[in-house]
Order: C-alpha cells, then sequence, then structure tokens
C-alpha cells in the first residue's frame, strides 16, 4: 500500500523536513505533493531525483490527497483543514490551532499512541517544547508518578521559521562585519541576546508558548492536574530546544530507576556523563531521531524531585518527525485508508 | 581622604571593568597599583591620561596598598590574601574561595550592608549568577517572605572571562567563514549552542556553580533554610547574565505590591511591560548599573508563589562593580582605614 502525501507549506522550514523526513524514512508515498501559499506556487523544489512543482494550496486541492501534513501557520489550517477533512484525506496539522480541541487527537506516538485510532479526520501535533520535554518526562512519570514541574526552555530560531534563521546569521555577519544590526523577525537583536518571550504575551503574564507547554502536557500524558510553570526564552542557536525540568513526583525517586527508564524509552537517547563532560547540548541532537536526556540529579528543592537537561531537535521531534511518526504508525495499524486511486498503484 | 588602590588580576576581564569603575565613579584614589601574573608584569596599561606599568602580584607588594581588589582565580586568593591582610590591606575578594568561611562577610551592599562593618581584613563578593539573581529576589523576599526557588541561568561566556570571549568570537567567525570550529576554553562548541555545565560537577551530579547559587544565597540573605533548585547554562552571549526564577513565598504575594518593591530598590531596574515588548535581556543590560527585573506573574505551581526573569552584567554587578560598591559604602561609613601615607596625600 502505498498513499498520495500532501505537504502543505512546503517551502517552510518544517515543510522542508518533512519532504526530507519522507525520502529518509522510505514512507510508502505513490505520489508527493507540495502545497504553498500563492506566492510560492509555481516554484520547482528538487525531491530526490524529482523536480516537483509547488501547486498552490487551496480549497479543491485534496481530493485525491491520502494524507495532508499541515506544516503552516494556524490560519492555514483554520483555512483549509476542514475542506481537506470533507475530501477524506487525513490532516496531521503541526499548527496549535486546534491542539486542545476535544475531538482532535493530540499525539506523541511514543506516548499516547492509542488516541490515533478515533478521530474526526485531524490529528494534532505537539508544540516543540512540550513535545522535547515529554522525551524526557513520560518515562519518569511512568516509573514515579508526576505532580508539578518547574521548567525553563532555551528554544532555537529555527522554531520561528526560516525568517528567523536568516535574521540571526545576518545579524552575526554584521556584527563580525561591524557593520549596523537590525532586528525584524524579533522585537530585538537574537545574536548574542536571550528573548525571555516566545509566541504572544496572554493577560495572566504568561506567553502562548509557556501556557501551550502546560496544557498539552496535561493533554498528553492524561495529567489534568498536573502544575506547570514555564518560562520560555529564544536564544542564539539554530536549530534544537533545550528544556531545564524540575519535577516532583508522587513516589519516591531514585536515579537508577531514573536512567533505566530514560535508556528503554524509545523517544529518549540517556546522555548523562558529566564526568566526562557528557551531556545533551542542542548543537550535538539536531537532526537527532531520539532527545537527548541528561543531568539527571536529585533536585534539591523538592520531596521526590528530580532535575534533568533535555535537548531535542525542534523541527523533527518537535514538529516534522513527530507528525511523519504519527502517519507511520497508523499505517503499521491499518488505521489510515488509502483512497482508491493511490491505493491500486 | 584617598586611598592606594590594587587591583590584582588587573588584565583579565574583571580587572579591566575595575580599573574603568574606579575611573568612571571618581573612586578617591591617591594611586592606583595594577598587579598581576609574573607572565604579564612590566605590562603598561592605559589608565586615562596615565600610563600604568603591572607589576607582579608577590607577597610584600601589599605594604603600602589600602585596598585590593582580587580579581583572579581562587588559587590567587589563596596564594596572596593573607600576606595582603596581614600587611594592613583590605581584601576584597572575587574569588569563590573564601565566600563561605564564617569569618569573611559575603557582601552586596543592598542587602546586608552592615556585614561590612566586621571583618578579619576580607570581604568577598557574590558569585555573578547569585548577584543578579538576588537584584530580583530580594525586595521580594522582603516583602512577602521567601521559602524556595527554582532558578535555570542564561549565562554570558565573560563569565568565564576574556580567553572565552575571544573563542565565541572566534567560532562565530569561522562559522561565517565556513571554516572548522575549534574549542579549547570550553568542552564543546559555544557558538550557536547552549552548555549545561558551568563549573565543575559534584558527586551529587550539581556543578559548583549551581551549588554556590544555593549557598550563597543563603549566607547573603540570612535564610539558612532556603531551599534552592539550580540549573546553570552557559549561553552565546557576551556579557550579562539572565536567570528565570519561580520563587515561593510565606505570605500571600500580590503583583502590585510586588513591582512596587522591586521597583523601589536599589539594586534593580525594572522592565516590566510585556504588551510593549519591554521585559530584560541580556544584551539591554550589560554595563547598566542596576540589573533588570521583569516578566513578575504569578507562579503557576506553587502557592504564593511568583516567577521572573533578570538579567544584569556579570562583570558589574556579578563582579567588578559590587567590589567597588562594597568599597564605597565602607568609605562613606568610614570603615575604612587609609594608612598614613596615602591619607597624608
Amino acid at each position: 500500500m502505498s498513499y498520495v502525501v500532501g505537504i502543505v507549506g512546503a517551502t517552510g522550514a518544517v515543510g522542508q523536513e518533512l519532504v526530507r523526513l519522507m525520502r529518509e524514512r522510505n514512507f510508502p508515498l505513490s505520489q508527493l505533493r507540495l502545497l504553498a501559499s500563492s506566492r510560492s506556487a509555481g516554484k520547482t523544489i528538487q525531491v530526490g531525483d524529482e523536480k516537483i512543482v509547488v501547486e498552490e494550496a487551496k480549497p479543491g486541492v485534496f481530493a485525491d490527497i491520502d494524507v495532508a501534513f499541515f506544516a503552516a501557520g494556524g490560519g492555514v489550517t483554520r483555512a483549509l483543514a476542514q475542506d481537506a477533512v470533507a475530501a477524506g484525506c487525513l490532516v496531521i496539522d503541526k499548527s496549535s490551532a486546534l491542539r486542545m480541541r476535544d475531538d482532535v487527537p493530540l499525539v506523541i506516538p511514543e506516548i499516547n499512541p492509542e488516541q490515533l485510532q478515533s478521530h474526526g479526520g485531524i490529528i494534532a501535533n505537539p508544540n516543540c517544547s512540550t513535545a522535547v520535554m515529554l522525551m524526557g518526562l513520560w518515562p519518569l512519570h511512568q516509573t514515579f508518578g508526576l505532580k508539578r514541574i518547574f521548567v525553563s526552555t532555551y528554544q532555537s530560531v529555527s522554531g520561528t521559521g526560516a525568517e528567523a534563521i536568516d535574521e540571526l546569521d545576518a545579524q552575526v555577519r554584521a556584527s563580525v562585519a561591524g557593520e549596523a544590526i537590525t532586528s525584524r523577525v524579533y522585537p530585538h537583536q537574537i545574536a548574542y541576546n536571550c528573548i525571555p518571550h516566545v509566541d504572544t504575551f496572554g493577560a495572566d503574564g504568561y506567553t502562548g508558548e509557556e501556557t501551550k507547554m502546560a496544557q498539552e502536557s496535561r493533554k498528553i500524558m492524561g495529567l489534568p492536574d498536573l502544575k506547570v510553570s514555564a518560562t520560555c526564552v529564544r536564544v542564539p542557536v539554530l536549530r534544537a530546544h533545550s528544556i531545564a525540568v524540575s519535577a516532583e513526583f508522587e513516589r519516591p525517586v531514585d536515579l537508577t530507576a531514573a536512567r533505566a527508564a530514560v535508556a528503554a524509552f524509545a523517544g529518549a537517547e540517556l546522555i548523562d556523563d558529566p564526568a566526562n563532560n557528557r551531556y545533551p547540548t542542542p548543537l550535538e541532537c539536531a537532526e537527532h531521531v531520539r532527545c537527548g536526556v541528561g543531568r539527571l540529579r536529585i533536585d534539591t528543592a523538592l520531596d521526590n524531585g528530580i532535575s534533568f537537561w533535555v535537548s531535542g531537535d525542534n523541527l523533527w521531534k518537535g514538529a516534522a518527525l513527530n507528525a511523519v511518526q504519527n502517519a507511520e504508525l497508523m499505517i503499521r495499524e491499518g488505521w489510515l485508508a488509502a483512497k482508491a486511486a493511490s491505493a491500486a498503484v
């Protein structure tokens, strides 16, 4: 069985990773269709030996598509996802637009795969920081029972998109050349700086990103009472987000069991040998399938607490990879139907 | 009254800031003597209109010096501070070597100035991250009564020293030029990266920096039972450290009182208008006397909790400035004796 796959937002940072992962992971494709805004329509993108012409993402385009990965913003999802669903196309959405809807499963396949079975045509992918963090938290939760977390993020500019990667690069080049530095994507210079402002501010003083980390962690892990305190910060890193976590558990903790649980978890790679300078860094964990988890230690301000550090690729586990993994699992389990046209290929 | 001042480690990053601050703040100098290792002795350093020849820091050199700022490492302090004290010279030490000794006051003048009155010849300065953090915490503690903190740092490379500033610069230039990147100062590349490793690791999995933040916060604020959970991280920022703090208090909190307390505190500048993208950043707070405090909000995982973000210059409030402020206060209060030779000037 193979499938006609559409990528909406194919020219963006996540879209490009979806194209790459489709090929590298031998996704069973009968056809790959690249969709983007009218501005990008007509461009050609080289995919392996093939040149694919970008089509405009618009109503009606999903008729022959089995699975559409939405990798554009929430506005595009709101405008087009329902049309895709009506055309019998499964939508796997990167945006935050529909994540908290009761009829939309929010899935990390290593955590809540069973929720892929029952959906209304749309599967949501988590926020990038949440996905990376849970690759460390979930195995610890399963071992000790999670109650409360305090987290601070160190988020790369690729989470904002290709234009932010360009902005950091341009600012660094201007700095090296001794030229004036300008900012357009971020409200402040990001080169040689940290900006405690990811997404927009709410009336409670928290950013959307911080609120998402709380709400999505609860939904994905099925822990409606989980207490979450988050500070989200943009740092001058190109790729991979890192998160410092202090976690409080129901039951007594021990580090041997904690490390064993992380090491055994499919979403994590245990990198935890500080004596030899081994701990995760974003540079090391970029373009890795598993998120690096390390610096596990008994938390000094909590009863039954563990602190740790996790780094993971925001474009992969935080976006494109998780989406592809969701689709792969649905195929493996027989939960994804192919339309006649493509199923016959 | 004016004083003969010595700067030990005058050629380093903090030593250079001490030289600059002495001049900019019109410190009552009768003479400025620059001391460094034998390797730097004989060099001349331009200070205003004057060229000062660097002397070797060695026993015997402190006979005519009233105040010596030690801005080299702990090894130099351990080797020479006692000799300076024996010569009747007040030592104001940047290193961590003596900070936790019972007979050494550890002082931030906005917090515990009274401890400058009674000492054995040595005043210690706090760790840079601790000093910056307390500029936000102390006014909140005074208002609500502090119990526990969860903190993550975003520390600039200048905290490591001039050689680390050079390393970040060289790595960025190599990256821009498409050349190979090498690391000598840090165990991993710092450009475009975050390294959760500041100071050396202890057996409990915490770094020295993390342990210092706990111990020194307790000593300076006089809170021996304060619970502290810290994660310290080096980020590719040149100057100024930032800290994300979740703080739990004895008494109910409210943000109006919290902001008023921060705004009224001499060590802090309240920068807290997120709707207009106003919050502290390291770039903005570098070379500022006051540390920027913002993003004040009710913590979502604590009873009586407030979260905030603080950025402050690690070379200034975190080192040289705090040292100079300690000396200035001692002069103002009449606690600093000048030796006859200089007092006569």
